[in-house]
């Protein structure tokens, strides 16, 4: 049985009777046949995870990564297994989790070891260090990219479901673009850091690798949280996977670098090209400040941010690096503090000038990587190569952009094409929704796995608020056009639960029914329920005119959203119309001759 | 005839036919008259000054600042006079003006000249500067306070309506503080650095000085406004100075520190005391972590932004800076990037353990500064005594908080008293509000003069919208909360018309009364009107549980705002406490033994 690791496909085995012995032994089969050794840095025995794995009990459909198999970039914590950094005389064996590891275990989810990575997660070509390398998943002679190599690889290759990395220069973007799998890269704090060998301490992010953007963003939800002993953790909206609005303005740069990889270039086009088929606006900008932006994070002060996550270590352990690795972290000693503010203030500059073309769209979509690079190029110029590999993803997060890198199919010569859409911090969800569409059923990874067949949207993203209307704002109704010029989105007809009454109220214009809780009776009514942003639907309730009010109704559904109800003392002299079953029914009664 | 030069008063005198050629004659009068040749170090030949009021033509009451003079820090760019930030050898004559006096003058303000300063703006005691030092308006044998020094004298003086300092680490405040005036220091990014020599670019701001927190609130709404050309500028609310919440809580030092000057500490509690007149609630919150990022200031990498802001000049200049200043500014060169790095991670690691405290009240109140230092005491000990001066101010600009100095009274021994009110980021209209009504009428700054009467609050901006709450939400009661956490403004209590019932729900936690239209009956009940912007409300909506819902409440005074009613279909069960007048009422009757 091939079973696909996506987790949708594994939780629905596992509620169908599969056990999870069977998936750890598939886990480590799958490893062996993968004959890669520079995959892991540790594995866990696999005696360990068959007895983690009988400890889970039964299937339980309410813990939500129940059983999934998942490795850890080694620059993460993971309780008893050494971290390394891809350095090891940095090796150390914590003893707590760091914090998202401990989100994911209480969510059920089992942990197979720590990937390997670039030194420090200081490179974004995956050959930075001292162990073997990662093979790229799709083709061995090209680099895997890093610096989350062993974690892109492991994901890819359809050895477990997903796996942290983390990204400060593109570290969850670059390697999923080259192993044609997704990477979600939060907003900067969304997921705690606590626990975290750090990179730059102000730019890192734990990152998400996983085969359908479906499941990176189900890892996000559950990983994105406060955690007060993360001095960069923020709150941040965890809005559902929802529809995403249909005509997105999406930014692209006005001019491209692809270093002379035209089929790439004619990748990305493809995907633009989709994207107008999804109902995109392309918006083409200026992106020289973006490229400079990019080029203050090793030319600019930032790189003492590196020096000084492992200041300690390294003043006692220089020679333990990787010579490249080195010769980068160690060029910081010669900046001064006026020299990191000057950096500071060059940043704010330019995030200033580039805030308004940001807010002339609703995102980006950018190459992941202008080109691939095979292990022979790499070696041959291992700084420059590691460069351009960084131009579309150096400036993100300091610019504090969230960013999803998602396939979009394969080029003629069968190398993975893959862009990165990118949005100011918090609109997670948004990005992730339109990655979701845009993502090409290529095979999954180097799996040859099909995405699994699309569940019907649901209704709305959690960023908007639904309202039930009864009458005059149903759609075709008079005051339809008082929503939609907030715009309010139609959602779906649903009725309410039993136990409202509706009547035609007396003396309104135009002519309005009332909505009213009342127990005793049994009548559902129809209704339509609309999604208005928050201030719209403010505006919208401030114009609510007496005796018409804004509270709860329960939908037959069970759901219970705001919309219209009455006041009782409107109901003197107002027909009870329940029994038409709704206002539109209502009215075209009115309006039908009668029938005899 | 002695013309108050509060602003209000002066526009006043304006509408009366008061000529701006009288006004600049009495400014230069009352200059000669202090007999203080260390407050302008540049000054204005009266004559263009002269020249200038003419140009105004006729007094128009719809140009906001008409015919208002002000003063200028001389590290603030005013086209035409010489910029020195009291070095001379750094002096420059500016072709245009810095963007806050180019939007002063606009609004029909003149400008006098500008005042002299502690050296780049790097201290808080005024006294360095290699111009003669302005004294003290209230006590020349007391330092000015600084870096501001001529900017406070001058409106304390009654020579100027106002003046623009710049405030660091409390340069607007404590010579507000030590001279009896206001200090407004608003959020970072609210007025724009362009055309102000920085001293940390990245915790500069502009700030003002007035005799009254009404005319500083003026400048403030005046001159607050998204400036492109700055990268630090920010786009900030600028609400109304309208009423206040009348139930604030106001955090405290649990330990305070007044260096042994027991007048300063009674000045201080009497302070406090008058606050709990107010009707705020005073809690006590540990400092130590304040104190902590305070130390920051000066002895981690952040005097590295002091020696970025005149990099070039200082590297051909060094021995043309006050010796002290040098000292300070020059010790930056020690201090690498990684120091620089360090240093943010250690401020943003206590900004996260302060940030619940901060989230815990709504705003502080602290002493402006903790004692006075004669000239002599700074003398001989320049550097501690500065430091001590800055107890209640260094940590300020680093946590973003926005605070005004508002003087509260006169010691037995005839010193000034202040305290400061801080607020996270934005909040500079609440505590505007509560500092107009704390300021005490002691005369204003050095004058004598009296605050003028109250003109009735404004109503609230159109850009809100009013909700009456009747139960839970109430001020003080449990879910207040939710409203002031969403930036609700407290308006008024108000009765709603007759025709209202108020039932106690049953089965609610925390209990809840419901309001319910009712025209058989006579009862009015009291609730409070609150006002939110439309965003907040939308959310507070959506967020309003079954039964209660937002319609129509018809108030006494027959305004008609939205706000909270009841399903009638939940009033099984409840009792009708109409008779009590209002849900307070009820509360407080539950809470007393009953007398018999």
């Amino acid at each position: 049985m091939m079973l696909q690791f996506d987790i949708e496909s594994l939780l629905d085995a596992y509620a169908r009777g599969l056990s999870p012995l069977a998936v750890i032994e598939t886990v480590y089969d799958r490893l062996e046949a993968a004959a890669d050794p520079g995959i892991f840095i540790h594995l866990a025995p696999k005696e360990a995870l068959l007895r983690e794995a009988a400890a889970l009990g039964e299937f339980d459909p309410a813990v939500p990564l129940w059983g999934v198999p998942f490795a850890v970039k080694d620059n993460i914590d993971v309780a008893g297994m050494p971290t390394t950094a891809a350095c090891p005389a940095f090796s150390h064996v914590p003893q707590i989790d760091a914090t998202v590891v401990a989100l994911l275990k209480r969510a059920g989810a089992l942990c197979i070891g720590k990937t390997n990575m670039d030194q420090f997660a200081t490179g974004l070509v995956g050959v930075r260090t001292p162990y073997p390398v990662p093979r790229n998943a799709i083709d061995p002679t090209l680099a895997p990219g890093g610096s989350s190599s062993g974690s892109a690889v492991v994901v890819a290759r359809g050895i477990v479901a997903f796996a942290l990395g983390t990204d400060t220069a593109g570290s969850g973007r670059i390697p999923a673009g080259l192993n044609n799998i997704v990477g979600l890269k939060p907003t900067l704090g969304a997921l705690s850091t606590s626990g975290v060998t750090p990179a730059c301490r102000s730019l890192d992010c734990v990152s998400i690798f996983a085969l359908t953007v479906e499941d990176a963003y189900r890892v996000f939800e559950i990983t994105a949280t406060h955690d007060a002993s993360d001095p960069f953790s923020k709150r941040v909206p965890k809005a559902p996977l929802g529809a995403r609005p249909p005509r997105l303005r999406v930014g692209v740069p006005a001019e491209l670098r692809f270093f002379g990889d035209a089929l790439m270039e004619a990748g990305y086009e493809a995907a633009l090209g989709r994207l107008v088929r999804l109902g995109c606006q392309i918006v083409a900008l200026p992106f020289d400040d973006f490229h400079a932006v990019a080029d203050l994070l090793y030319r600019g002060a930032f790189v003492a941010e590196r020096y000084a996550a492992i200041r300690e270590f390294i003043e006692t352990n220089e020679a333990a690096l990787h010579p490249i690795t080195r010769a980068i972290i160690c060029g910081a000693t010669r900046l001064s503090a006026v020299d990191a503010f000057e950096s500071v203030y060059a940043l704010r500059a330019l995030q200033a000038r580039i805030e308004p073309l940001l807010a002339s769209v609703d995102l980006l979509c950018v190459p992941t990587a202008p080109t691939h690079y095979t292990l022979a190029e790499i070696a041959a110029e291992p700084i420059d190569a590691n460069t351009r590999l960084g131009t579309y993803t150096n400036f993100v997060n300091l610019l504090d952009l969230c960013g999803v890198a998602v396939p979009v199919g394969a080029l003629a010569d069968g190398r993975p094409a893959s862009v990165t859409l990118l949005a100011p911090a918090n609109r997670d969800a948004l990005i992730a929704a339109l990655a979701r569409d845009l993502h090409a059923d290529n095979g999954l990874g180097a799996t040859g796995w099909r995405r699994r067949p699309r569940a019907a949207p649901p209704a709305d993203d959690g960023e908007r608020i639904e309202i039930v209307v009864v009458g005059a704002h149903l759609s075709g109704m008079p005051l339809n056009g008082e929503l939609t010029a907030l715009g309010a989105r139609f959602s779906r007809v649903a009725l309410t639960a039993p136990g409202y009454r509706l009547y035609a109220l007396a003396g309104q214009t135009p002519p309005k029914p009332g909505l009213i809780r009342d127990e005793t009776g049994s009548g559902a009514v129809e209704i339509e329920v609309w999604t208005l942003d928050v201030a719209a639907f403010g505006r919208f309730v401030a114009s609510v005119p007496s005796p018409l009010c804004i509270g709860t109704v329960r939908l037959a559904d069970e759901s219970a959203p705001k919309g219209f109800l009455v006041e009782p003392a409107a109901l003197n002299g107002a027909a009870d119309i329940t029994g038409h079953g709704g206002w539109r029914a209502y009215c075209l009664a009115l309006a039908e001759p009668r029938s005899t």
